[in-house]
Order: C-alpha cells, then structure tokens, then sequence
C-alpha cells in the first residue's frame, strides 16, 4: 500500500505564524518530521503551508535535516463564506475521538461538547488536547486553510442565551422534517442531542430559539453518527 | 448518564427465527442479557424483534432469567424500496470498524471491501466476524429491521464485470460533481477509492461502467469519511 516518491503529494503543513514572502521559517520537530519522512521531500522542492486561520503559503524547501527550513514564496488568503458549528450532546470520549477527526475533514468551524439536563460530558485537557491534534491532523489530511476549533464543554442554557442571531440554527431529531439543501452561505449551527435525548424541555427551547428540527435517517442515531450526519449534509453544498 | 427504568426505551432483539405469532421463542444468552440487564424488562411486558430480513415481530415476555422466553405476539413484514450498496477501497481495519458500525446504522444494505490496483484490505475470518457483531449491535441501536450484509473483499474488476444493471452507480470523487438528490427508490451503489486512490484506469473502467463522479465535500476526505458521507447522502432521502 505504499506509494513511490515521485507519485507523493506535495506536503501541507500547520504553522501557526506564516510571515511574509520572503521570510525564512524553521518548521517545528513534528512538521519536519513530516516533511522528511512522509512527504521524503529534498531542498529545493515546493511546499504548502497554513496558518489554520484561512492563509496558505507557497514555500521553498531549504534544509530538510535535522529541522527543516523553508522560504516563503508567496501566500494568498482564503476567506470563508459558509461556516459549520456543532454543538454536540455527550457521547463516550473515544467516540467523540473520531468524531472530532471527521469533523474536520468535513471543513465544520467549531466543536462545542454541550452539557444538558439529562448527560454531562467527561472531558479533561489531555481529552481536548487530544482532539486538537486529531483536528490538526484531519486538516494536514484535508488540506485544509482552516483549522477546526475545539471548545470546552458549555452549558445548553448559556449556549442558547448567546446563540448568533444570523446563524441558521438546525436540531437532529427523528420526528423532524426533511433538512432539504443547507444554507449556501453564512454560518450553520447544528445541535446533536446526547444518548439519551434532550428533555422535552430542552428541545422546546432550542426550537423556541429558532432552531428547526430536521430527521437526518429513517432510524435512531448514536449522537455521534447523527452530528457525522449533520456535517456531511452540510459540507455536500457546492454552490 | 443512566435512565430511569421507567425511561427506558422497549427492548428491540435480533433473533434469526421468529416463527409464527402463538409461537414460543428462547432467546440467546446474548440477547437474554441484553432483555435483562440492558432493558431491565420484566415477565409480561413487550419486547419488539426482528430477524434482520425485513421481519418485525412483537414479543410478550414470559419468563427472564436464566434465558428469555417470549411469545410472538403479532409480525409484520417490512419490504424495502430503497437499498445502498457500498464498494469501499482498503482503509486500516481499525477504521473500517466504526465505519462498517455507522453503514449499519444509516441502513446501508450491504458493505464489500474492494481490492484494487493500488491496495488490497487485510481482513481476516475475526475482522469479519467482528464487524457481522458490530451490524447487528448497530441494527439494534436504530431498531432497524434488515441487517448489514458484510461480504469478503473482492476484485474491483469482478464487481465491476457483475454490477447490477438497475443499480444507480456513484463513485467519490474530489473533482466530480455536485451529488444533487440521492435515487428514491432502487438500488444504489457507492464506489468508494482507498487512501491511495484509485489508478487512473481503474476510475475510467468504473466510468465506463455508468457510475457518476460525484464530490461528497470540498476537501480531501479519508476512504472511511468518504464512504460515510455517501451514505449519509443517501440516508438522507426523505421521499
């Protein structure tokens, strides 16, 4: 399952600051490692990197060992006109795993672990320091200019409090109705209840917030699969 | 994050036999355990059931423990009118577990790994065997009432050479086309490449085949994302 050199996609990697052209940058140990090892790229080859904030750069290897070295030969912003949020309801922590890691790759903006009536998360910092690699990772994947960010748990009630005014607001629930096309633009939040379900409560004030209940299968989903589901509803728009 | 068992949802079994309604059925040690300690359902109450080939059945408990007896109360036939197939390239085991778990609960019919050009799966009888106990926990789950076929990995050639004249062919594709609205009705199938993509003949012979490139999100997706928002696509059908 190994490919040759000459067929290996040039390398993408994260870093934080970018500069300007011109500028000489020292890729940090684990992009280098990447660059050497994964990408086998020599001096003199060309390179992409982001900063995870929409900007990606052109850079030319320098030096690959022992840190590799690379000079910025041009970078061009890309700004985002559609923006995907998830508050998702809680799940077991290695589910979430992989569920943070897809949403990446699907270009989704933000996770927000929410904490409701009837489930509380149990996420500690090496958990969502987890998840930020696993994001960083899924973006080198994707290759993608923005990074996906991960929040500490909320509270649904403070969540609803402060949701954005613009934002299309879109609950999973089987008794909804059909999500027809997602929004071409803007910012889209969905809201993934936890295993065992919102309390009736609960969703009568998501709604009351103006979120519309949309059924994303013909059967129950674990929460992780139904926010899966959301985002990739979501990411199919083309327009 | 436990409920109640007055929350707790009926019981919902898969038993391979229903026989007829009068009939009475011992259950499994596995499901027995399931009825008992999972539902924490009691001597007379009602337990639904299916034998994962469209058949839903409503049991009356008669006895729990040491195994479950039930009486088949009334059955009912589901036929479907909408089925996908899924053709996935190789992706690590590991990954293709949760992957075969989320088909199984957004109703994909059947799963086939796909050995190509570029990579072969390594899957062995206990993978199999893993991922057969993953569908019917996951069918379960959604109380769906036909189960995941998991087939042996095969050609993509001999697939290829006996695909379905009827079926809607799709195939993943970064540069194909925007999906648009998956099939009502009919069997679709979904061609999914590994993570080291297909060889180019290989997409023309599918091509040539009728299936249609078509772009599930607008970055790179890993095969076992790919395949998932395929069949999150096709899920999503509300016709």
């Amino acid at each position: 399952m190994s490919r040759s050199r000459a067929e290996a996609t040039p390398g993408f990697v994260l870093l934080p600051e970018l500069g300007a052209p011109g500028e000489r940058l020292t890729l940090d140990p684990d992009s280098s490692h990447y660059v050497a090892r994964v990408c086998r790229a020599r001096a003199g080859e060309t390179l992409s990197a982001t900063d995870g904030r929409g900007a990606l750069a052109r850079l030319e290897l320098i030096e690959v060992a022992p840190r590799a070295v690379a000079r910025v030969v041009a970078i061009e912003q890309h700004a985002r006109t559609r923006e995907a949020i998830v508050w998702c309801g809680a799940c077991e922590a290695s589910r979430a795993d992989w569920l943070v890691e897809k949403l990446a790759e699907l270009g989704v903006s933000a996770f927000v672990p929410v904490d409701g009536a009837r489930a509380e998360w149990r996420v500690n910092p090496a958990r969502l320091e987890r998840w930020r690699r696993l994001g960083e990772a899924a973006l080198r994947q994707s290759r993608r200019t923005h990074l996906l960010r991960i929040e500490p748990p909320r509270r649904l009630t403070d969540l609803l409090a402060e949701r954005p005014g613009g934002a299309a607001g879109f609950v999973a629930d089987p008794e909804g109705g059909a999500p027809g096309e997602p929004p071409p633009a803007g910012v889209a939040i969905g809201v993934i209840g936890p295993a065992e379900g919102f309390e009736p409560e609960e969703l009568d004030r998501i709604r009351d917030r103006g979120f519309r209940t949309i059924s994303l299968a013909d059967g129950r989903l674990r929460t992780e699969t139904a926010a899966l589901a959301w985002a990739a509803w979501w990411a199919r728009d083309r327009a």
